[in-house]
Parts: C-alpha cells; structure tokens; sequence
C-alpha cells in the first residue's frame, strides 16, 4: 500500500505543478446511454483528475444539466488509468488569492449539496485511487463499484489536515460509526479488499467495463420506482446533513479560509512542493 | 418472490373493496396470559389486515389499555393465515373526506406513538408478508420473530410513494443506515431469510407456536428487571425521533393530506382500483 | 456469567463498607513510558476500584496533567486482579450530604468530558470485571483490549437504574444502535468473547502484559499523524454528544440528585447494603 501511495504522490506533484493545464480541453465528458437514458460523467484533467477550481465547476455544471434533463441515474467515473481523483488540488491552496481561494471552497460545497443530495440516482465506478477528496466524491453517491488494487480513504489526518464534518458526514452515511470514527482519526486508506469488507465499496470489478456494467445493473434496479418517491425518499434521508451544510455554509467556508491562510500552513505546502519538484526534477 | 407480491395485491384488492366490514366482528383481539402477564394482540380485520381508520382505533385503545394496566409485555400478531398487515387500507385514501383522511393520519401517528414508546416490552410475531405500514408495526416493537417464505419491508417507493421520515426512524433503528438508504430507495421487499441477514427480523421460526414461543423467552428475559427503569432507558433511547414527530405533528398531517389529495395521485388510485375490480372479477 | 456478577457483588460489598480507605495512598497511579511517551493511568483505589469522589477526582487531574503535557497517548487500566472497574460506590448514593452528591456527578461528568473528547488518543486495558461506570469509562476511550473471562457492561436496569443519555451515548458511538437497545434495556453484562463479537471491545489478550503490548501496537499507529489534525477529527465526530451534555449539565445534576434521593430508592439502598453486611460477616 505504501508503494502505491508513493506513486500517487507522484503523479500528484505532476499534477499540482501543472494547474494552469490547457483549458481546451474538455475537463469532464458527459455521455448518455440512448438506450438506457443513464449518464457517464468522467473527470478527465491529466493526470491524476486533482480538483481545482475548474474541474469542480465542470463537475457542479454537468450536474445540473443531469438535474434539468431529469436524468435517470449517473455514473461517476475517471478517464485516468489507476486514479479515480488524488483529491483536491493543492495548488489552489499555496499563496491563494483570497477570492479564488473562497470561490473554490463554495463551489466544492456546491458539488458536495449536488451529488449528496441528487434527485437521481447515482454509482461510483472507482477505478483507480481515491484518496481525500477523491473518496468524498464517491462517498456522495448511492453505490460504489471498485477496481482491484487501489486505494480509498478520507486520509487527511495522514496530510495533517481535519476532514470536515460534511466530509465525514458522507462516511458515516455509508460505513458504522465505530469503522468511521477509526478511519478517520487514522486516516486510514483502504485497499479495494479492505474497503469492500468494511463496507466503504458495495462491490469490486477486475476492469472497468465490468465496473460499469455493474453499475448498470445498480441503476436498472430502480426502472420500475417512480423516480418522484425516490428522490424525496432519499432526499428524506440526506436532509439533516445537508441542512447541517446549508446551515453553515459561510462559517464553513471562513473556517476554511483561516485555516490554509495560516502561516504555519503555507509554510507546510511551501516545503511540499519543493520536495515534489526535486522528487520530479530526478 | 413476484408470485407472492401477486398474491398479496389479489388479496389487497378484496380487502379494499370491502372497507365497510361487519363492526360487530373484533378487529383487535386482545388476550392476557395468567401465568406471564403477557399481552398478545391479534390483528383480526380479514382478509389481510389492512390498517383502516377503525382497525388503527382499535389498536390504538388496545395499546392504552395495556399501558392503563402496566402490562408486563406484549406480543403483536395476526389471526390471518399469510398476512401479518398489509398496511394502510388505500380506502382511506381514493376520495377521502377531508376529516375523516385527518383522523386516519393522526391515528397512525398515535399508533406510532404509542408503540414506538411504550413502556412496556414488545414483540411483533410476524406469521405472514408484512409490507409498508404492515412492516412499520413490527419495527415499532422490541424484537421480530418471523415465520419463513413471507416478506416484508418498507416497499412505499414501489408503490409510488414516499415512507414518512417517522417510518424511516424505526428502520433506522433496527438496520444499519447503509441498507436503510438501500432498502428505502429500493422499496425492497425482503424474504424471510434476507430479512433475517440484514437484521430486519431477530430470529426465524417455522410456525406461529414456534415464534410464540419465541416471543415469550423474549419478554422473560426481562422478568428480573425493574420496569421503570427499563421503560426510562428505552424511551430515552427513542426519544429523539418521538419529540421529532411531536414538533411536527400537525405539518405532518397536512402534508399527507396535500399529498394524497393531488388529481394525480386521486387518478393513480382510481385505475389501481378499476384494475383490483378487473382482476376480482376474473 | 452468574457467578461472576456474584464473586464481583461479594467484592463490591466491601469496597462499599470501606469507602473512607487510606488516603494516604495514591487512587490513581500515572506513569510516562520514556521511549514512546505514552501514559499509563492505573485505577488504584482496592478491592475493586469503586469510583467515589475522590477516585473521580483523581482521575479528573489525571487527564488534566496529560492534556497540559501534551501527551501522546494514555492506557486506562488497574491495579486490581480481576476488576477493571466496578462502577460508581454507592455509599456517594446513601444518605448522601446534598454538596458532595453534587460535586460527586459534576465530577463523574467532568471524567466523561475529558475522557470522552480527550485530544490525546486512549485506550482501555480492560483487565478484569468492567461493569455499569467500569464500562462507561473503557468506552469513553477510543480501543479497547481486554482480558479473557470476565463481564462488561453498561448493566444499570439490572440494577433498577438507568444509564444517563451520554452513558447511552458512548455505547451508541462503539456498537450498531440495534445491539445499543437490546444491550441497555437488557442491561446486558457481556462476556470477553461476546463483547468482541458485538464490536464492544476491539481485541482480546491472554493477560495484562499482551493486553499493553496490544494497547501500544494501537496508540502507534497515530506515530506519523498530525496530532493536532487528529485531535480536532476526533473532536468533530464526538462533538454532538458533548455538546449535549454541555448544555444540559445543571440540569442532568439535578436530575440525579432528584432520583437518588427518593425515599424508595433510599430504602432499596438500606435493604441492599444491609444484605451485603450479612454476606460480609458470613
């Protein structure tokens, strides 16, 4: 597991280094199944699908054309060959502009109120790592199919961070409160075995197309339910942490502010990133 | 699993056809065994026990006169041979009286009430299919004892329609919150056996005299505990969802009332009716 | 399991009659591990370490040194062969002076309130009996090891008492809410094996020495992990239940106060401490 973490923080210096990437380029593809009407959203930002300001206001702007089209479920996947997403782009983080910095934390809720709290239904296929934030967007979603041999955990203790309680909200939504307690206090990354027993993955496929066909599956349980008292159904369940959000959004986002604003911090990232363009520099 | 979700709506249809039934009849019966002091009530409205406002009455008095007489314990059953409750008889619903529909609401809340915080011990003896409201009067007891080959759940999303956030409570308290999301967006009717797996049901017994049994050693289980202190302990630790509808009884209400009098949902009931009466017919 | 709860009643009897023991020696013994800095806190107040006031307050300071030296790590355990705890003395409870009574369970909350959201992680080595308050204390620590053969329990309706809600709330933090139910209206003592098999203890151990060893192993695995990140991650999940009580400390006082001064349950007192003086002179 260390090895691969190692690799992952590899592919993240690449990708922290490169945030101003060419923005021709599509950052998430939307395609619907005519047949089935089930839409894939795939995180497409080389290398490893970090969240800066833009990926996540493509991924917010696909969710609410899935909303307005009223779609009949969605698949979350990655175009990246063994990260799902390495989480949040630390780059937006270091020497921020003080209004970006808050644009990017208001836009991550936003995403967060949008998945979290979606009409339709919704299936992560985990195919690749999925650390942090990466975790919390597949946390979001109903069910999670996984891919053998990565990872998956709301691991930023492990960064020397705190996930916040929205964050962790979504993990207690999905595993017991004791597993969720450990795993986070741990930060502890799941192998896609150990996420699977613990609960974290409803199922593992050995590629991608059995991953997808499974989420196929997922959604087709649901032909034949009103799709009206679904979502009230689930928006019914997901109220109290969604209220709990909403309630605090701008406390939330000011709390953020201070905490990466603090010198200690950007000292923190400061000697991050020097030690990954020395590690990229070999 | 189909055939019997069939033969449960055959049976359904009757009921519903003939909700003006003989009042002379008992539609609860109520005995008290001399040795244990336990109660056992009989849910006894054939064919299929469906919960109208009169049959709601009666187990709402049943349950005031078990507290008025500080029974020891009491044990829910049904005098139908495949049927434990149906759940709610959509008589009540297709063309209500607007004070009649109110009554029928906040009886069931009474209900709900009553059986979710009783004082005293309870087991549902569950001896046939148990959908919906059928499902939510055995999640409001103690402990569940089913008989094997019936089902049971809270399958409202199936059936068009959303389980209050009260119904949600009693499966939140007895299953995880991860297959409460499942089994609550699904609508999912469980077998005896996967009721059993997921903990929706305590233990499995092959007939009615075995689960009766069952439901005894239950309740002994409790002989050499104070009954005030018990009673303390289990409502303080059902009290949040208790107060919760208590704050919210009355918007609760009118909810139901606006939901169930939409032309929508008049005209989903009309042709549900018009193909009961095809089917009786046939 | 009868037995048990009867050698451990017979020892109960005399910490009871003793109340007033030897001050001059220590009730609670703390010692720091050089190598890894992880404290050792051992209940030492004999025969079975009953927590009165100043065993309360002794391990209130306890905490408080270890929170003021920044500790990286506790182990709760005892000094005693067979008994982790035997939960709160009841000679506080038996005619009690109004003051001490009060200073008592302010006390009792104050243990909970820096046990509970401790910023330092903590386990319990659970090396004999751990009933009622023995229990509450090992579940206010974030693992639990303990030693085969022995009961633990949140068991207060056994004693025709109940578990205040933040007593129920700890139990709720370490097991499914289903087996909270049953275990706290049961008032279920759980042997070593069934209390591994219901998630209320996390490991086993042969003896005391594998039991620290054990307890160790955890409180390293937090060896590279911010200990700030983790204390506020730790803080946030238990944040609700503190908050709670919080709030509600004058009056859950009062509460106390109100229940253990009734005359019934005054006499309950007498007749059981006039039993356990005829069993003592036996």
């Amino acid at each position: 597991m260390l090895r691969s973490i190692y690799r992952l923080t590899r592919k993240l210096s690449a990708s922290g280094l490169r945030s101003c990437s060419n923005t021709s380029q599509k950052l998430v593809l939307t395609t619907v199944d005519d047949k089935t009407g089930y839409a894939t959203v795939t995180l497409n930002r080389p290398p490893v699908n970090s969240l800066n300001l833009e990926l996540l206001k493509a991924i917010s702007e696909s969710l609410d054309d899935l909303q307005n089209n009223k779609s009949r479920g969605m698949i979350l996947t990655s175009s990246a060959k063994t990260v799902f997403s390495a989480g949040l782009d630390i780059m937006e983080m270091y020497k921020p502009k003080p209004d970006r910095l808050k644009e990017f934390w208001s836009t991550l809720q936003d995403v967060w109120f949008k998945l979290y709290g979606s009409p339709f239904p919704t299936v992560a296929v985990i195919n690749g790592h999925a650390p942090a934030g990466g975790c919390l967007l597949s946390l979001c979603c109903e069910y999670r199919v996984m891919c053998p041999n990565y990872t998956i955990g709301l691991n930023e203790t492990q960064l020397g961070i705190v996930a916040p309680t929205w964050f962790q909200a979504a993990l207690r939504n999905t595993i017991s409160r004791r597993d969720a307690e450990l795993a986070l206090t741990l930060g502890t990354l799941f192998s896609s075995d150990e996420a699977l027993k613990v609960g974290l993955v409803d199922e593992l496929a050995d590629s991608k197309e059995v991953a997808m066909a499974k989420a196929v599956s997922f959604l087709d349980r649901f032909k034949k339910i009103s799709p009206q008292a679904r979502s009230m159904t689930k928006q019914a369940l997901r109220s109290k942490e969604i209220m709990e959000l909403e309630d605090n959004r701008t406390q939330d986002i000011d709390l953020f502010v201070f905490a990466v604003t603090q010198p200690k911090v950007q000292q923190g990232l400061e000697l991050y990133l020097e030690a990954l363009k020395k590690k990229a520099a070999k």
